[in-house]
Formats: C-alpha cells, structure tokens, sequence
C-alpha cells in the first residue's frame, strides 16, 4: 500500500493528506438542515450531516490529494450512526479514487490488537463469507504496549497489502512529558522510532519503502530530521500543520533529497476553510470550494518550502 | 462512579471484573446456530450471538460480581453490527445493576480525546436533545500523548461522575520494551503511575478514592507492589489472571491493607470456562452456569491469596 500512496503522491504533486475529522459547527446550515428535518435530533442526523459534509468536500478535492485521514474519535462521539457514516466516508473515499488513513491510535495485547487490526486492515470470516469490517487502507497504531501490541498489525498489513503508522512523537504540547524523556540518554520517541525501523524492515514492498510508517508532528521540525535518519525507509505521516501551529518551512526536515518520506496532514484548515475570513467569498454554500481553494494554497505552500 | 464500583465491591465480596471479550469459537452452536439461520454469513449474525453469549453469561453471574469489562475491539471487528452488540451489552449489564468499565484503550491529543470520553463516558447534545453514544461508567485510556491527552476524559469524569484507568503497566510480554525502560534511575512505569496519582488528585469522590485509577497486570506482582504505594488513592484495574499467567497469590501487593484497591479481571478463564475440561459436565447447554462456577472459584482463589 506504501507503493500505491508514493504512486499517487507523484501524480498529484502533493504530499497532502486532508483530515476529514468533521465538528458539527463546521457544518453549514444548508446541510444539517435535511438531515435534522429527516431525521430529528438523532445521532443519525449527525451521521448524515457529517457523510454529507465529507461528500461534498471529497468531490472537490479528490483530484488534488492522494489521500484522506479520518479521524474515528469524531464519528465515534455520535455511537453507532457516527461510525456507520465513517464507514460511508471510507467507502465514498475509494470510489473517488483515495487512499484512506484511519486514524484509529488503537493498540491492545497481542490477541486484541489482532482483532482492531482485522477490523480496521483486514477482514474476518463468517462462515465461508469473508468481510473488510470498515476498510481502510493505513491505520494509525499507538506504541505504548511495545512489541507484540503492534506486530499482529504488521501482520495484516503483509497479509491484506496495507499500511500502518505508529505514534512515535505526536504534535500535541504534553508530548514531551514521556515521549521526551531521556533513556540511555536518548528520547524515548528515539527508541520508539527505532522500533518502527525494525518492525518495518522485513514489510518493505516494491517501493523499496516499508508499510511500518511513523507519525511524527509538524510542531517538532528538529525531532523530525532526527528520526528522517532513524528511519530512512519509513513514510512520516505529519500532523500539525496549519491550526496546530505547523508551517511549511518546517516541514523540510521530514523529507528525504527527492521529496519523498513525508505526508503532511491539515485537518481544520482545509474543511472548515470556509469559517476562515481568507476563503469568506466562497460562502456556506461553497464551503467545498473554500477547502479546494485551501488545499492549493497548502501545496503551493508546502512545495516552496520543501521543494523550492 | 468508584465510590459505587467499592461499594458493589464490598456487596459482593469479589474484587471481580469479567472481561465480556467474546469470540466466534467460545460461543455454543445453540447460539450461533439461530443467529446464522436468521441473520446469515453477516456480521450481524456474529452481533446478534455476540449478544446472546453475553446476555447468558450476565444473567448468571451478575449476583456474584460487580462490574464487567467488555473489550471493544472484539465487537469492532464485526464492524458496526458488531459496535451495536458492544453497546446492547453495555445497556443489558446496566439493566441487571452491574457497573461496566469500557475496555477501549483510547487517546489521542486534547480536542480528539475529548470526543473519545463523550463517546465512552459523556454525552453529545444534538439540538435540545442530550445523548449517550456508549453510555459506559469507567474507560481505559493509554498515556503515550501525555497530560493534553488525558485530561480531557478526567474533565468528562467529573461532569458525569465516571472514572477511568490509565495503561501504566500493561500485562503483556513486550509490555517492558518501552515501560521498564529507567528514566533517572526509574522506570517509565513509575513515572506513568505518578503522574496517574497527579492527575487524579482533584478527582477523589466521597469513598476518598480518586476517578482515575491504573491498569497494572497481575503478571508483574512486584511492580504492583511499587505501584499500590506510588499511587494510594488511585484504584489498579488488574488485567492478565487466568489464561495470561496470572494467580491469586501474585495479586496480594495490588491490594491496601483492608483489602481495597484493586480489582482483578479475568476475560476468557470466564466465559470460555465451558470448554474447559475441569466443567466438561456443564456442557455445551451450562456454559453461563459454567462461567458462574468459574467466578466463584476465582473468588475463593482471591479471597484466599488476599485476605487469607
């Protein structure tokens, strides 16, 4: 699957990926009237707002991206009709075209992180009937139980020729409080990704890059050229840019010489660009078009600061 | 919501959690059988016994015990079908007065987290309407992210009155890769469990035990013991006794002195007792009285090892 994202990164241009992670206040009117009128004050309603919302988003973008990243908290707070209208995003996302990133940060012991690994990469078998319960192409995976709390992933990644990112230093402010601390005299998030170089060594496919990648924030440039070298055959999946503060000068770190190596995320700025009084003109009504318009900017951004 | 879980506790005199963690092959053909006839190779035919499995389990032990552990991700495999049984079960346990600790191991950054204990622990308002997407009273929550990460379920805890368990040492084998590493001379565990003890301090209930406890397994006794004295107001949630290795004389250094503070699960030495050769005589038709055999001799081999 790696060879599949580097495949697309290279004929859009853009090593981008848009977090569809949708909030109801992001939501124009025009939407989540319907679905209230429908279905009343539901989670089925929100369900239907949030599939909407990311249909008309999806529509106008799938041509600029390779791939799209939802984040399962923000189905999962609406129960069960939240996740069915994750699990329609993911499907939506494929017919158009996209690589799906399920940032899901599960990870269990080793028998449970077997079963978030074949719901979310694989599949399980019902009878003689064999079925992908939500289908997405990357998982995100937390690190924390070591080992055997991630290899089941690595697992059905060879297994269902899909991919996998694990936390090693994420971008939120608290990160450092453990992920920093020294060991040996290294960062933890050292070890952590020197793990993610091991776990990934023998999941290399045709690329010549491994389906074990990293996720690394945009909020911490200078961890991300030390772990670029840590693990050189590793994707880093960036999160941080634009609302959490990440610009794209600080990006080039995590980018190998041939622009390759990095994915760099932007949730909010690009589906809520609309709310932004830069993108004011497009309206409610254009809220698709504004994320259009911000996911160009992004490029435009990015590419002058890594490739310029 | 501790202040309850150790009133129950002290009701049934069974420091117990049984782990609702059901596969496919624990579950009787009288079961499976009519879920296929009626629902087919689908997922909601594995929901559907998922379900049924559970709900004969409940009816035989909920007298014995005082809560139960369901982990989700072995209903998130079978997808959304399978998330409807996960939150049937968690409304069934609640109907028959039994507390039940959501074993879903989430975390994330601060805003993301937040949906997570909406989900699991807190409500959605949607229009004038206040919903519970999961509706369970405790969660398990991994610190990887740090502070930003956690906070928001210990906000959720206070406004709903539940609690959660923090991943602090983790019952598995790799479990020591990252965790037993020494940061200044102490291990990871450690400063994990204090800053559990930090996190909980303004979030004590009437019983003077705190809303955020840890999760230590019962494979590692002795950094139990460290732990129990770490953390005197934080509860342990004690995976790993039973199949995982586990036995009542390992547990005493997880408990206080007056035989408080902690609570010990056991998942599939429970529910999967019938297929055990020691209850071969309860057969397939006895598998939930087969389970209540199971808790009752875990409570005595507790009871033992604990208080003897």
């Amino acid at each position: 699957m790696i060879g599949r994202l580097i495949e697309k990164i290279r004929e859009t241009g853009a090593p981008i990926v848009v977090g569809l992670d949708p909030q109801m206040k992001f939501i124009p009117g025009m939407i989540t009237g319907p679905a209230f009128s429908k279905y009343g004050e539901t989670l089925e309603a929100c369900g239907e707002a949030i599939f909407e919302f990311n249909r008309g988003i999806v529509d106008e973008v799938c041509d600029l991206i390779p791939a799209v990243k939802p984040q399962i908290a923000m189905y999962e707070q609406f129960g069960i009709p939240g996740l069915a209208a994750f699990r329609r995003t993911v499907d939506y996302c494929h017919e158009k075209g996209l690589i799906v990133i399920g940032d899901v940060k599960r990870g269990d012991i080793g028998s449970t992180s077997g079963s978030y690994a074949s719901a979310h990469l694989g599949s399980v078998t019902v009878g003689n009937t064999t079925i992908e319960p939500f289908g997405e192409d990357f998982a995100t995976v937390n690190p924390y139980l070591g080992s055997d709390g991630v290899k089941p992933f690595i697992d059905v990644c060879r297994s269902h020729g899909k991919g996998i990112f694990v936390l090693v230093k994420t971008s939120n402010p608290s990160s450092g409080e453990f992920q920093d601390r020294l060991i040996d005299g290294k960062p933890l998030y050292e070890l952590v990704g020197e793990k993610v170089r091991e776990w990934g060594e023998d999941a290399c496919d045709e690329s010549g890059w491994s389906e074990v990648g990293a996720v690394v924030g945009a909020t911490y440039p200078e961890m991300g050229r030390t772990l670029r070298a840590i693990m050189p055959k590793n994707y880093i999946l960036v999160p941080g840019y634009g609302a959490q503060g990440g610009t794209g000068k600080d990006l080039k770190p995590f980018f190998d010489g041939d622009g390759l190596g990095a994915i760099v995320n932007s949730s909010r700025g690009i589906i809520a660009a609309w709310q932004n009084e830069k993108y004011a003109d497009c309206g409610e009504a254009g809220y698709a078009y504004a994320a259009r318009r911000a996911v160009l900017e992004m490029k435009e951004d990015i590419s002058g600061a890594v490739f310029g």
